[in-house]
């Protein structure tokens, strides 16, 4: 498979780079072979013309629960612990493999749809999810999500993963999700970062969620949920860490320290009344972060342009300066960071010889006109509804193309 | 004209109703003459199948500034005084009647095609936002920006305008917008205050936007902007107040002495860190609080329903409480709350004699699948591009009808 993007505005996310007008992107099997503003030779299978729209990098949704989409509006403005022992796990009791493939279709196909080209799973039956990923073409990290008591059966689970991932060309990995310190034991946060270790896997988990889960752990274990993870060894494996609301300076030092990146929810945190994560802070101490749209259930939908514009205008507005983190830095948080948290080193830029994963956004929507400035315009302007085509591993996964509604003025 | 949409699921936005499955929704002249669940008898001119489709009244944004979409992305990320000055106020300088056509154009688009049917505008050559919205058959509400020093010409143009609409058939309607306290002397408020008074006019005007405005006013006028503007005789009329983010309980208490309706803009709000509105204390008091977009060039768009999710979640999650402001109070500010606030008794609902401004939105897209409650996909999973048809005054004014774009599983 080869394509050739030509006429296009690209955002390539290197900051040498940044914009390139007119630009030629090519992609041979599934890496970009060329990006410059000169026609590159050979023939092509495809050839899109992207006159009147934007490239950038495929999308990277660092946390979510892909099959939650069949709780998308089950229980909303309620209580959490409501929510959550009256509403959420009652249904996720329910759940069978045949459910979590379905909610998986609906969620790939929302995400490819919106622009994510890459996300970072935490669900139950998640081979459910890698049949429903290897279907659609999108890219992705599965994690069996670990709750005590039945450990070995679930390191069991991510064991046959691991095989079953084997045939998708690469696309997908498997990691291990410890899912927090309110629902692992010592002895299972423990036997997860062993494991983990000795498989080489990153680790993904929640981490101060919430108020009542910092007073817990103090109470518990006397110490921060971060400090617990820290004493129980997670960290010294690559760790991504959702959520990040309660922080003190000192849990900042220590995800600094070990290099662990946080995932902020921006919607699900507001959602659910979790509260607003300090990233401002987080970024000035040089923690990496990146963006990701938690489950369908508390957010309500995967469409990461939500929370990149969110995570725009939110800090501005709790800090009182509307210079904080501009729209370039909130890019890169749902680009290169998340590459950079799942350990790629070829994801998140449009550059040559990284890996073909990127979108195409129609820019001649009457929102989008004039354009006096792209990155601002992707960042605060667009949603995900503007994405056209979505590219992985140099294949199109999603296509919608340039619409053309009608208006009364025009011929109705 | 007349309209048919059969087997609509249709959210009325009446208590009595809220949400009627497998609805008929018929519309003659301009409007809704039935509404119910038989099938009206008589023959259309139009008839849409609403299968897989949602109707609701089509929403009011209670503040904005259309010809600003020049403008978006124009300056971003940046202090507050310098996109003022350096950037915005010297590009205003520079408009011409043309140009705020062509940004009318553009906006009245996007509202049209992400299910704004009313818009109540304020800006400079709103003859020219008139030309636009008439042909492009959007309801609204025109007001020409009064500020020092020219109040005379502004009050003959607001004269002219009174003329022009009169072409519309009661689509378009004009009002008086004294800028804000920070633009208005004494006299300039006073002098619109009367002037609304004697022909019957609204008035919509900032207010409390930022600390800074308030302390401002503290400084000249030893009292907040709020009780400078009643002591002005400005609240003597119907007023909308946008923003209001710097409220005490004395200015609420007297906001709701007058009716005086809010409008908030919680994108604008936090984009230009002006802070958040405590919309819920304002609720609780029983102050009419409507949803706006403000202008492209701090938000940057124009779709209503970002304003609904954000209002839907942000004051959850600084009051720390997920029941805060649930789905249907927020739906309800976007529509029957700004028609009360433009002096409608007759807009905001599907009924039967009111008028027949709807949406149809499409919900079969992978993101509103499941939908186990509509009310809450409306406010939390929708977004403005999954609106299919927009119709005002029982004519079809944008379509762009069921999409069905493609995924590698099927035929691509």
């Amino acid at each position: 498979m080869s394509l050739l993007i030509k006429n296009v505005t690209a955002i390539t996310m290197c900051e040498e780079t940044r914009v390139l007008e007119n630009a030629y992107i090519a992609t041979r099997e599934n890496r970009i072979s060329y990006l410059g503003t000169k026609k590159p030779e050979g023939t092509f299978d495809e050839v899109i013309d992207g006159h009147g729209m934007v490239a950038m990098p495929g999308l990277i949704n660092a946390h979510t629960h892909t099959a939650m989409t069949l709780l998308r509006s089950y229980a909303d403005d309620m209580n959490l612990q409501d929510w959550l022992f009256q509403k959420i796990f009652p249904f996720e009791d329910t759940l069978t493999p045949e459910m979590v493939y379905e909610g998986s279709v609906r969620g790939i196909k929302e995400m490819l749809s919106t622009g994510t080209t890459c996300f970072h799973d935490m669900y139950f039956f998640q081979e459910e999810t890698a049949k429903a990923a290897e279907e659609l073409g999108i890219r992705g990290v599965l994690c069996e999500g670990i709750t005590d008591p039945v450990l070995e059966k679930k390191i069991e689970k991510t064991e046959k993963l691991i095989e079953q991932v084997k045939k998708s060309e690469g696309r997908l990995q498997v990691g291990i999700s410890p899912h927090a310190v309110y629902t692992c034991n010592e002895d299972t946060l423990k036997t997860c970062a062993d494991y983990a270790k000795k498989h080489g896997f990153r680790i993904h988990t929640h981490l101060s969620e919430t108020k009542t889960e910092n007073q817990d752990a103090e109470k518990a274990y006397g110490m921060s949920p971060t400090k617990w993870m820290e004493q129980c060894g997670l960290f010294d494996n690559p760790t991504m860490a959702a959520h990040c609301v309660w922080l003190s300076d000192e849990d900042i030092a220590i995800l600094k320290k070990y290099d662990v990146t946080v995932v902020h929810n921006p919607v699900s945190n507001l959602k659910l009344a979790s509260g607003i994560a300090e990233i401002p802070k987080l970024v000035n101490k040089g923690v990496n972060v990146a963006l990701g749209t938690d489950g369908a259930s508390s957010n309500n939908n995967l469409d990461l342009f939500e929370e990149i514009k969110l995570t725009g205008i939110l800090h501005k507005g709790t800090s009182l300066d509307p210079t904080m983190l501009p729209a370039w830095e909130v890019l890169k948080m749902a680009t290169i960071n998340g590459a950079k948290a799942l350990g790629f080193d070829d994801l998140g830029m449009l550059k040559t010889g990284y890996l073909a994963d990127l979108i195409l956004l129609d820019f001649e929507k009457p929102h989008l006109t004039p354009n006096h400035n792209t990155v601002s315009n992707l960042v605060y302007a667009v949603s995900g509804a503007d994405v056209a085509y979505t590219v992985v591993d140099g294949r199109i996964v999603y296509c919608r193309g340039m619409q053309k509604p009608k208006f009364l003025s025009e011929t109705l």
